[in-house]
This record gives C-alpha cells, sequence and structure tokens, in this order.
C-alpha cells in the first residue's frame, strides 16, 4: 500500500509551524514497512485542498490528511473531501449530542460555529478523536482512502494508531522495512560513497532478482555521515538477516571511521569507552568556546566521565588558567598544534583528568594571527603522550566550530579504541 | 507570482529529517507578500520527481526545489529536470574547474563521483553556491521557472536570498507584506499573549473594516517568546506606517521583556551592551557544560567582550578553579544561589571579567543533592555587586538547560540595561 500525507493549513505554508506531522508519520509508517511517496502541504482552500487530493490519489492507495477539522472558518478539510466526491455535508446527530455534552462538562456553552465538526460527508465514516473536539473522518473515493485526522499532533497520533495504522497495516499485507544506520566520523560523504560505490552497485544487480535485497542511503550533517541500509522482505527476521551480510561488507569497507549503529552519539560513544575503563576527560576550547564541553553534557550521567574544562578564549587565559607556556605561542602561533597539546596537557594536569582534550583555531569569518578561516588545530593529551592535529574546515562559522566538536571528540575516540584492544 | 516548494529526499518522507527549507521559505517569501500556493516532498526516484515537477508547474508560477543536488546515487534533482524538460545533462567545464580547485584547496582529491555536480541539463542557467559544492540551477520550461537548490539549510538559505527571491519579488510586482518582529525573554507564551489580549482584539475589530490592520502571531521556543506584528497593503511604506503604532503599544504592555527585533538574538544584544561600554563578560558553567559559552561565542567579533569560562562540573572544579568556599557548599548546596554567587564572582576574578555569569543546577532527569530536576541558580557578579536568581524550568534535560542558558543571558541584559539608563 503506498501512502500520501496531506497536511492542510496555510500556517505551514506561512512557515509559522513547521510541518511535523509529516515526519511522525513517515517514520510510523516506515516502521511498519508502508511506503510513503509523497507528502503535500496545501492552503486553506477549499479547491485546492480537492485537487491536492485527487493528485495524492493518483499517486497513492491511502491518503492521510491532518488539520482543517477545527470550528474555525479556516478549517476546510470536510467541504473539501465532500467537493472531491461530489457528495454533500450531513449533520451528524450523534456527533452533534457529543459536543454539547463535552462543552456542559467543561461548564461552558458550546459557540454555534463549532456544530460545523458535526458535519460528515455523506458515506463517510467517523473516526473517534478521545483528545478533542474534532472528529476524524474515513472516505473511500476512487480506489482511495482518505484519512482525515486533526492537526493537533496529540489528538492526531493518538488517532493514527487506533484507527488508521491498523488499517494500513491489514492493507499492505505481510511485510516490514528494517533498517541498520552506521555512524561514521572522518571521511567525507563522497568518500563514504566512493568506499561503498562498488557494493553499492553489487547490491543494485542483486536487486534485480532478490527484492529482498537492501539498498544503502548516505546522509551528511555536520561532520558526520551515516549510511542508512535498509531491507525490505515478507517479515523482520527476513529483513534482518538480509542486512547482516551487508553490515558487515559495509564495515569492513568504513574501517575505524564507524564509531556507532542506530542513533549512536559520538559522545555517547566516549563516555562508554571512558565508563568503561573508569577514565575521565577534561576540555580547553577556545574557537568552540563551550560547545565542546556542551556535547560532553547533553547526556545524563556525564559527571562520571567529564571532569570539566576551560573556555581560553584570549591568550591571557590560555596562559594563566591553563598555564601555556607563552613562548610556544610565541614561537607556533595561537592556532598551531603546538598551543592545542599545551591547552591539552594543561587542562588534563589542571582538573586531574586522564585525557585533556584542546581546540584551537579560526572560525571565521576573518582571518586571525595569519590563520584563514577554517583552519583549527585539535590536541589530546592523555596517558601514552600528546597527539595533535591540524584541520581545515571547509565552511561558514557555525559548521567550523560544529566539525571541530565532532572532530576533536572523535580523536578521542579512535584513541581509546585503539588503546583498548 | 505564486510560488510551490518542492523538497527531494527520501529521508524527508521515512521522517528522518522534519522539512524546515519549507517552513523558512515559507516565512521569507511570507515577509515578501509572495503567495505559497503549496510545498510537495517526493522521494529519490527520477520519475516521481519529475511528475512532482509537473504538478507543481500546473498550480505555480516558480517552483523552489531543495535538495537532491549532492554527489550520490541518490542525488536525482539535475536528471529530474532533464527528464521534464526532455534535454540532456551537459557537463559544465567551469563548474568541472571549480569543483577540482574546491577539492585542491582542502588537499583533498576530487572523487570521481563528484563531477555529477557539473552535469547541467541544457538550457539551464548554474546559481553559484558560495557555501558548498553543489550548484544551484534555473530551468523555465513550460512557463514556470524551477529554482533548484541544495538541501543544506545554511547553503539553501544563503543561495535563495541572492538568486531566487530578487526574481520572484520583481515578478511579484505590487502588494507588500511587512512584518515586525519582537523578541522577549522572562514571560511565558500565554503571559505575553494575556498582556496583548485587549491590543489583539481591538485590532481584530478595526480590520473588519480596514484591512490594513496588523495581525499578532505568538511563537516560542526555548525560553523566548516572539511576537510577530504583520501588515499587508499596496506598498511597504503603507505597511510599515500600519506596524509601528501596534509595536510601540505592544512594547509599553510587554515593558523590558522585550530585548530586540527581527532576528535580533540575546548574546549579540549583550555583546552590543557590553562593547558600548568596554566592558566584559566571562562564565563558570556547572549543568550547561559549556552552552552558555558557547552561545557568547556564536557571532564573531566575541572575543572583544567574552573573557572565556570555567566548566565547574565537578565540586573540585568549583573549589579549585573558580576558587569557591568549599564551606558555602556545604552549607548550601551545589544547587544554591549562594553558590552560584560564589562561582559568578571566582570567574570574574579569575578571569580579570567586569562581569561573571554562573548556571548551577540539576538539568535531570534525575534529581541531585536533594533538588529536583530543573531547579537552577544563576549568579551574576559585576561592579555594582552580585545576584542570583532561582528558577525552576520546566521540561526535559535540553529544555532545562537551553532556558538556563537563555535565563542567564537574560539576567545579564537587563542588569545591563538597568544600568545604563
Amino acid at each position: 500500500v503506498r501512502v500520501e500525507t496531506v497536511a492542510v493549513g496555510t500556517e505551514l505554508l506561512l512557515g509559522a509551524h513547521v510541518n511535523t506531522n509529516a515526519a511522525w508519520l513517515g517514520e510510523r509508517l516506515a516502521e511498519h514497512g508502508i511506503d510513503v511517496v509523497a507528502g503535500t502541504v496545501i492552503g486553506d482552500n477549499v479547491d485546492r485542498i480537492a485537487e491536492a487530493l485527487r493528485i495524492a490519489a493518483g499517486r497513492a492507495d491511502a491518503v492521510v490528511i491532518t488539520g482543517g477539522l477545527g470550528p474555525t472558518q479556516d478549517d476546510l478539510t470536510r467541504e473539501a473531501l465532500a467537493a472531491l466526491a461530489g457528495v454533500d455535508l450531513v449533520r451528524d446527530d450523534a456527533l452533534v449530542e457529543g459536543l454539547y455534552a463535552r462543552y456542559a462538562a467543561a461548564g461552558r456553552e458550546l459557540p454555534l460555529r463549532n456544530l460545523q465538526q458535526a458535519d460528515v460527508p455523506a458515506g463517510a465514516t467517523v473516526l473517534p478523536n478521545p483528545n478533542g473536539s474534532a472528529p476524524g473522518l474515513l472516505l473511500r473515493h476512487g480506489g482511495c482512502d482518505f484519512y482525515a485526522l486533526p492537526g493537533v499532533p496529540a489528538e492526531m497520533r493518538a488517532m493514527f494508531d487506533v484507527s488508521v495504522l491498523p488499517d494500513l497495516v491489514a492493507r499492505a499485507g505481510a511485510g516490514a522495512i528494517v533498517s541498520r544506520t552506521l555512524h561514521t566520523i572522518g571521511l567525507w560523504e563522497s568518500a563514504v560513497a566512493e568506499l561503498l560505490g562498488d557494493l553499492d552497485a553489487e547490491l543494485g544487480e542483486r536487486r534485480r532478482t532478490d527484492r529482498t535485497t537492501p539498498t544503502l542511503a548516505y546522509l551528511a550533517g555536520a561532520g558526520e555521515v551515516r549510511v542508512r541500509i535498509t531491507a525490505k522482505a515478507a517479515d523482520t527476521a527476513t529483513a534482518q538477516q538480509a542486512i547482516e551480510p551487508v553490515e558487515a561488507a559495509a564495515r569492513t569497507l568504513l574501517g575505524a571511521a564507524v564509531f556507532g549503529i542506530d542513533g549512536a552519539t559520538i559522545d555517547g560513544r566516549i563516555h562508554e569507552l571512558l565508563r568503561a575503563r573508569a577514565e575521565t576527560v577534561a576540555v580547553a576550547e577556545s574557537l568552540t568556546g563551550g560547545a565542546l564541553g556542551a556535547r560532553l553534557t547533553d547526556a545524563a550521567g556525564a559527571s562520571l566521565t567529564f571532569r570539566g574544562g576551560v573556555l581560553a578564549y584570549t591568550v591571557e587565559a590560555k596562559t594563566e588558567l591553563l598555564a601555556v607556556d607563552p613562548a610556544v605561542i610565541n614561537e607556533s602561533g595561537i592556532v598551531s598544534t603546538a598551543t592545542a597539546s599545551a591547552m591539552a596537557e594543561g587542562v588534563c594536569r589542571r582538573l586531574a583528568a586522564t585525557w585533556g582534550l584542546a581546540t584551537t583555531g579560526v572560525a571565521g569569518p576573518d582571518a586571525h594571527d595569519g590563520k584563514e578561516p577554517g583552519t583549527v588545530c585539535i590536541g589530546l593529551a592523555g596517558p601514552s603522550g600528546t597527539t595533535a592535529r591540524e584541520l581545515r574546515i571547509v565552511g561558514d562559522r557555525s559548521r567550523v566550530r560544529a566539525v571541530t566538536v565532532v572532530s576533536a571528540l572523535d580523536l578521542l575516540r579512535r584513541r581509546l579504541e585503539e588503546s583498548g584492544r
């Protein structure tokens, strides 16, 4: 069964709200092996909504509509469904009673306008809304099932799970989609695609005869590249079996760049590695200004492995708080592997941590101390000595800082994984 | 001119990413009085993308496509545009050269696959991308302008403002929507709506006879509430005139909670106030773990006013690096106004800053040191003495940290504004 989502609301087109309902529905349907072929957002206009539903019926077997079921003049989903099917709206007595009862219970008088929420296109089924006053609707027309749900996320979600999902799962018949995501740091998206190119091509070839052969997809963001392996099969176990050898092959090709699977975070991985060794980390930040520490304290329980840090944004802070030798800065420069190393060693000693991780660099947009924007040095001090790396990060100030954080964490992650072997 | 947005990416359909590009584009276009008639999300499939573009051309005069311009096999927007127009893809020599130069500058070899980013549908115009490797495209076909932009928000936004918006504004001709956004901190959304309730009702009344009367909208997020005043009129000047008295009335009703307008940031406001007085700030962070410093170094030029800080996640860091008297912690607790004050004073002295700003609290999900999650103390030390506030923040760990950062910055902002009068 192919599904399209249609979100109704001029507010969504104006950007006043982000269409999170579509993302939630997409995720929920994918979990159950149901394909979403398209998503549409359309304004509060009967003709445009009806036309969008007609288009949706052209590419999908079922359409999940969100929004436009409220009590105001702008709520036109009922009218659009009636127009699409060429039927009248009929006022439903049971719904009228329910509305009066609902308002009476709240000690309020029912505004007459709200009675439009009891109007149902002839032939449609009412879908109960346990959490609000707007009932949902199911209308079958032209070989397509139109499910209309309220736009309020909490109401929509509850109704979808009870009144829509079971229908769709039953129609989809047996079948499951299973995904496995490999998280990598240290390779560009294109390098990942290149490393996996032969595997991807081979899978494409095999898919011609075996539809359960997994597909690969690449997702890049802020220094991380994720590889998603997806398999469709008659059941979850078969899909999982199809994924396993592909995951193994991809891991071999990507090597140490893979730091985790399925929603893993690089900071989570570091806490895990440190906890297992009863070790700690402290940070010394210049261009990242606290973003590295913030990342390391994102998750609860960080206090077991994170000792704290120093935001050494100025030269004085580097020399005074981190005891960096001013001669090092004079000779090598503020943005240098020597300074990054000295900062890492300084904070490691200062906070009595096992590992010290330091960042210094030029976030931009202007050059600084003779270095171009995107020039970044990362230092790592630890039990087996100190190392440092110089990076050239492409992008604006915000990207340079974000990639610096991820790269610094990955330097520590790789060292912990190597020394743990 | 009627515009449709088409976002390309199976990821969006699967709900792995939320389509924030559509919301941003909708808001940007509305600001310029341009109607968005529909928004579509479509998967990575040449035929489906081409069909979605054909449908879009049926209801809009211009289509803004985001995504599908990257270097991988899944990036199919170029192919879909060529298929739609019935033309070939032609490799553009200048783009090839640019790609090689870009990779050479980063000291990397260009993966051959990336050359597809230099492919252009015959007859299309290349739109430069100053922040990334994927160029944009403009193709006119069947009376419709198709603008294809990368899906990476920062790249897309910069290109839209330079290469798309001026075109569309020119085509839109007469009619303008003007917005003014007031940014506030310190009031709940419901309190803002309550304070502005009478004004809002009065505007609604006036709008019945005068269509240029502005509307109010409230937007809340991470401790900030924004009030958007929007007026539609024949021209920009008339719309602006309609907004002015409403803005003045809203400012009077909201008082000191307003810290800026139209995209102002609380950190930007603080740097501005500090620069004007040639003063500086340093931070001492416990539960925020660096997020406060990261926020103060978001914008370029922060080094003039930000001295640095200490991430005092542990008790030892508080006593050793910030010289907090252990007796204060023993008597009052780690999460107390007394400790927050001592941290603020410590970092102020330590980094020779004019102002010291400190956070300590329980981010959650578990209670800590006998305090419930969401209990937060903020300390502010400065020339006229030290103050501290205790807050109860509702929400999960991430919200507690985010609201703490904003609240701490607002405490400093209000003090700077009061003492500047």
